[in-house]
Order: structure tokens, then C-alpha cells, then sequence
């Protein structure tokens, strides 16, 4: 796990849902079922996408969708097995991955 | 839009402005106006730049200077061309690029 | 300080403590007095890491231990010498470096 490994990042709306959901909690809760050691969900404060809508926590009635973005960070033999299901999951938002070098994952460090 | 293209973050404070806005809010409807396909905004709750000053969401008079981090993604033809102009337009801030591999855009999907 | 540079990314729980301070208040002022010239600290509003127990804003009584995120972007000569020792100091969290082109640092810029 540590040495080479890649950056996976999610960008969704807050309000999209799955399978009766929220989808960024549905995503939490399946990637830990498929053994990823851990993820991070963070909550942006305005920002568009391809519907070119902008959301904003500065007005209360475009406030409910604002932008959500999940991390996780596992070597690619990990990651790379979950992309199709994932964009599949995420129609209307952003999937991207990038090479990282880990130095510690939890209990592990070079 | 799918396969490589780049990264672009944009580090700056909540309170610079540019012409008469708030300096990130400028920079969300300059790059919708570029015809960049999505943006999103997050506020960090601590930090600190070139001045030195550290501001944190835990001492509430400097926590109106927040640290500000705007992110795009786009083919490195359409990032390309806007670096030198947001530089001009974030003199205190941090801009960097790193290529990514889109594997979703919206609509669009490898 | 422009052009190819590092990005360092630490990821650990609001909680966790390192001489008596909160771990994340403590990196920031360790790497000011290391010469970084500029540091960002991001809450998460809900996450695990590798105790698998979901921390999330949602639950009041898990809400107390949120993901940190903390990012530096300096020149790898400054990064790498600090890499051993934030380890040391993050024993439960993720450290990864990956790497940027920068355009714009403070006074500097391309």
C-alpha cells in the first residue's frame, strides 16, 4: 500500500441520490464494503457543473445542492477494478484519478 | 474531455476582491464565462500564505480571511490558454496544474 | 519556488492529539517554523480511515473526530526533508506527495 499508488476523487451534488440514498453516502458505504481503507467526503461552498447552474451556500434556495467531493487513496490493482461502477453511479459529475506516492497509510509508512 | 487533462487549484484569501467582487466569486463567473465545464469552491478553516499571518475559523477576527481553493478540470487546451490571465488576477495566492485521468465528465464517459 | 514543485497531502481525525495540542493546529505551526511558505487546513464532513468507524457531521456524537486535511506545495528540496518526521507524527492518518507545476506562489509567478 505504500510507494506508488493513485489519488481517486468523486465530484457529485449534494442533493443526487442512489438507490434511495443520498449518493455520496450510498459511495461511502460501498466503497468500504469493497475493502477500501478509507475515505474522505468533503463539502464545497459554491460551484457549477454541466448544467451550468450555480450553487452557493451564499443563497439559501441554490444551497441545497452544493458541491460534494469524496477522496480515497489505495494502490491501483484496488482502485482501477471500481471505476466503471463508480462513473456509472455518478452520471452527472466528475471522476478523475491521479499517480501519488504514499508515505503512510494508517498502521504502514516507508 | 475524457482521458488526460489537468488539474488547475487556485489557493486565495475569502476577502481579496477583484474589480468591486469578492476575488473567488469573479472567478467562478470568469471561467463559466470561458466556457469551462465545471468549478467547485471550498473554504479551508485554517491557514496561513506568503504574510505569514495564520487565520482559523477558531479566533473570530481572523476568521474572516479564510483560505479559499477553487478547482477545475479541463484538456490541458482549454486550461492552458487562462493560466497567465487567473495568475494576473490572484497577486497574493497559489496556482498550480496536475495531470489527471478523467474517466467521467458529465454526460461523457470512457 | 515556480515551476515543478510538490504537493503534500495529510489526512488525519480532528481529534488526535501531539503534545498536548490538536495534531492539525500543531503541523501548521511546525511547518511555519520549518520555513513553508504557505499551509491549508480543510475540515471533511464525514470519512473513515483504518478503524473503519464512519465519522460524519450527520451524528452529533461522531461529529467530534471529522477528517483534517492539511496541504503544503513547495519545491521537492523542502518537502522531502520533512516527509520522515510528519510521518512520525501522524500515526493513524495518510501522508502522500504527488507532483505540480506551479504557476503562482505569493510574489512569484511564471
Amino acid at each position: 500500500m505504500l510507494g506508488k499508488a493513485k489519488l481517486l476523487k468523486v465530484y457529485m451534488g449534494e442533493s443526487e441520490r442512489y438507490k434511495n440514498k443520498p449518493l455520496y453516502q450510498y459511495l461511502v458505504h460501498w466503497l468500504k464494503g469493497k475493502g477500501i481503507g478509507g475515505v474522505t467526503v468533503s463539502r464545497g461552498i459554491e460551484g457549477y457543473g454541466q448544467d451550468k447552474v450555480l450553487h452557493t451556500a451564499r443563497l439559501l434556495e441554490l444551497s441545497s445542492d452544493l458541491p460534494m467531493i469524496l477522496e480515497i487513496v489505495d494502490v491501483a490493482e484496488k482502485i482501477d477494478p471500481l471505476i466503471e461502477e463508480i462513473c456509472a453511479m455518478v452520471p452527472k459529475g466528475l471522476v478523475f484519478t491521479t499517480e501519488v506516492q504514499v508515505h503512510r497509510h494508517g498502521k504502514d509508512h516507508l
